[in-house]
């Protein structure tokens, strides 16, 4: 689903907003009927890692909606104030208690009807110790062919795992990749 | 300057909004002191191009605030419904009207106290004619000696510039470039 025509009224004044196309634009916006302050919806970034330890990469259980229950890398709204490597650590932190070291940039996916990006950079995990918080289940390490496909929590995470074991078969670097989800 | 704290009234019913921390988070969020409605800020998304003719790159002359009359490469903020490469594609059609073949994403700059990120995909310009938008006073090609370094727009643009002159100089492709400007 769009985040779009989320404002009924305005964020500034509290008056009730129409949407309009606005004269120098041309698409709708949230405008204000009484202060005529235009709002803008825009898509939003999710920032995870893929954390590696030897053979296996980490995942995490959700305690959350949605997906409650399903597997996901760790990942999360992307905060005002840090950059999308720092967003990337805290959220592994924050969902796994996982102690890594950042790795390059490894995917870049749109997914379109959530109006989203999803960052994932690859990670070496310098512990295969867990403690996970309250948005996580269960925090643990899965080798390639323990991964539980028809569990995982969203597509992206699925692009991001089967992009890494066939960069790892091929053994000849890892890139960015990038896919677009709709 | 961060774009936070910009709820004074509630989206959904207009109530007087507070910025405190909910229950389960760690953050000030504006929340509603009526409905309890809690309206997240995060960072947007800045998309362009590095459009490219023979030895010659494409760059815009401002003819909107902020920076008025200063050269940027073509770009604007992400809209819903479209991704990375589609929004780029949008706004070097609207900026310099330029027909471009989009290649790789180029560059993921971080703009933390904007709270934006900029990605650039580089492009190969499919005719030197252009036909600038109402945001661009002029759409011009440049050689890199040719490059108005004390009248670009934005850090994020320099850098994209300077890495992009780098790579070519060197001849081993183009890979993708992070920087963090706080």
């Amino acid at each position: 689903m769009f985040l779009t025509r989320r404002f009924k009224h305005c964020p500034s004044c509290g008056g009730q907003v129409a949407y309009q196309v606005p004269a120098d634009d041309n698409r709708e916006r949230a405008t204000c009927t009484v202060c005529a302050a235009i709002h803008y919806e825009n898509p939003l970034n999710v920032v995870g890692t893929l954390p590696v330890w030897e053979e296996q990469v980490l995942l995490c259980k959700r305690a959350i909606e949605p997906r409650y229950g399903k597997w996901t890398l760790p990942a999360g709204f992307m905060e005002l104030g840090e950059t999308t490597a720092e967003g990337a650590l805290r959220e592994t932190d924050e969902e796994a208690g996982a102690r890594i070291e950042l790795q390059p940039l490894y995917c870049v996916h749109n997914v379109v009807q959530a109006g989203q990006v999803h960052f994932f950079y690859r990670a070496r995990l310098l512990s295969p110790a867990f403690n996970p918080g309250p948005e996580t289940l269960e925090a643990r390490l899965f080798s390639e062919d323990e991964i539980p496909w028809d569990e995982l929590a969203f597509r992206t995470v699925r692009e991001t795992l089967v992009r890494f074991f066939e960069d790892r078969r091929r053994g000849q670097g890892y890139g960015l990749h990038s896919a677009d989800i709709r």
